[in-house]
């Protein structure tokens, strides 16, 4: 049997159910788009859920990505930089699923300080506090691939240099490397996941701040034409779910800790490409190619899709959603919900 | 003739004179070791010098450093996170000698917060400062080689993998990042430069708080037995004045800017190796092998030495200054000063 066959078998879905069961969990940005979902299914899973975000305008914070939990689960108003303040908050917590922080390139570069703020400090403050109230917690750090920056080589695996291409992709790499560096000093159990473009239910979509396909969406749900801008670019995607399945293998797997991982998801395809599959999945709708806007151009990174083969073979996961079943899901529930998210 | 050749004639001593005769210059760090032996050099070659310095306690800053020279330059105390709101300051600024910043590998542990203060907010403002009001000027930044964590191979050029092994590594590899990030979106003049371990009169002797060199260097003045931690470690080390020939060259070479160069120097030596020389050039001392303390052992980072071919190519940079003669002119000047660094 190899590594990754006994990962699958030790890693299915009743054995997520048991390590969850009962126990304590932080979501830290929990009302954001993976955030919450990584909250909901550990409701689901029988953990005692608490929600921190900060709720910072402009974000993907959204209470809607809670509908139907409100009463499963505790929502903690909360900025991290004053969570050594609050030992409570620790006390007794085993998982802390990290996904606080601010996602947004663009933003990033007009406040670079208010990025670091949220990115950086906040995350130094947690990972103290965490050293200090809640020692044994396993850490799962929501990374980045924007951390690559513009790629040299693809498929991308873990060694590819480090060359952001933004604020936002410098101070991930910092908040990244803490989480590494609390690991190998204080020994905190931390993993950190490199994802790479999610979409589902719960993602942005009010507008291209945080992801182009987030506006694609809205534009298809409302009959508008949207745009692509450039059309070339490779990328690949993962549905929300399968994320959520790499969040909580990371947090079981015991070989995963103080590592660093790529979360990939489907095989890449072109931005032309993935319009083509959102307007069938959506029955019908228009784009139109517009050349790239410049002050995107000067930060955008070319074609990236992962190798995320270390993160298959330490904890079995593999992604269980195909593209178009993804994009089929996420127009039925923005189709349902779309008010709560304009 | 080679481009190293080449760099080496048109770098000449005579036209590092030429190209800061009357020009306006700012060093940040200005009253610190390596800081105060650039600022000194730039007014014997004729430039207009302003040293902005934070004095921050328990760091390198001692107005010693300027000894001789406080009547030519000024200087002004200045927290760098709030440089933006002064746009006098970057009045007709030519060249900017970053070299403000925390640099206690172990202070940075105890206090991240008070690190990530100094050594990214105050550079994120700086850059963005430099941007607004100096946009031409040329900026040469004070990286470190603890970004690259405990090497995987030695020597060490560039390309080498960043893996910081303490808080002050991470913040001074995101600010490295920002100066890159400011040239390629920006077009800032940036160039970084990866310091090794940098000696020679000015530098911290008070304590081991900074280097281990200092404070040898003070016992050895005063007569008393020096600890050597573990001994078999390697390490390069440059004296001063060639640090400050590397960042004039690289200021003034058009083909360093938006790079990120190692600055070595001596062939690597062991500590014990260095503890001997040390003893020679002073014409006796003792030193006692100690075993690494753990707080130290943890962030310690092996043995170290750069491969700094390609600064040397493209900038004709080469050290001057062998590793005896430096210790002997190091040990003559706190010989002479030593009251005014304890």
């Amino acid at each position: 049997m190899t590594q990754s066959a006994i990962a699958k078998e030790t890693n299915s879905a009743t054995s997520l159910g048991e390590s969850f069961q009962g126990r304590r969990v932080m979501v830290t940005g929990g009302l954001g788009f993976i955030g919450s979902n990584v909250a909901k299914r550990l409701v689901d899973l029988g953990a005692n859920v608490l929600v921190v975000d900060s709720m910072q305008p402009n974000t993907g914070c959204n209470y809607a990505n809670l509908r139907g939990y409100e009463d499963r689960l505790t929502v903690h108003q909360f900025d991290l930089r004053s969570c050594d303040e609050s030992p409570d908050l620790f006390a007794g917590c085993e998982f802390i699923f990290n996904l606080a922080g601010s996602v947004s390139h663009l933003d990033s570069m007009t406040n670079p300080i208010g990025d670091l703020g949220a990115n950086v400090h906040a995350q130094i403050v947690l990972l103290d506090a965490c050293r200090r109230y809640a020692p044994d917690a396993r850490v799962i750090f929501a990374s980045t691939r924007q951390i690559y920056g513009r790629p040299v080589r693809v498929p991308v695996d873990e060694s590819h240099p480090l060359q952001p291409v933004d604020v936002n992709g410098i101070n991930k790499m910092a908040a990244e490397a803490y989480h590494t560096l609390y690991h190998q000093v204080y020994g905190l159990r931390t993993v950190s996941l490199r994802l790479t473009n999610t979409f589902g239910p719960g993602m942005r979509v009010k507008d291209a701040r945080l992801t182009f396909l987030g506006i694609w969406l809205r534009r298809i749900v409302e009959g508008d034409t949207f745009e692509v801008w450039g059309g070339h670019q490779q990328r690949d995607l993962t549905y929300v779910d399968d994320v959520v399945d790499a969040f909580l293998l990371a947090a079981i797997t015991p070989t995963a800790q103080g590592r660093i991982f790529n979360i990939g998801g489907c095989s890449p395809v072109t931005l032309l490409e993935l319009a083509n599959l959102l307007v069938a999945a959506g029955g019908g709708g228009r784009y139109e190619i517009k050349e790239f806007p410049p002050e995107r151009l000067r930060i955008d990174i070319g074609d990236y899709f992962a190798d995320d083969r270390q993160f298959r073979e330490v904890t079995g996961w593999t992604p269980r959603t195909t593209l178009q079943d993804g994009l089929v899901r996420t127009l039925a529930h923005y189709r349902l919900f779309l008010e709560d998210y304009v």
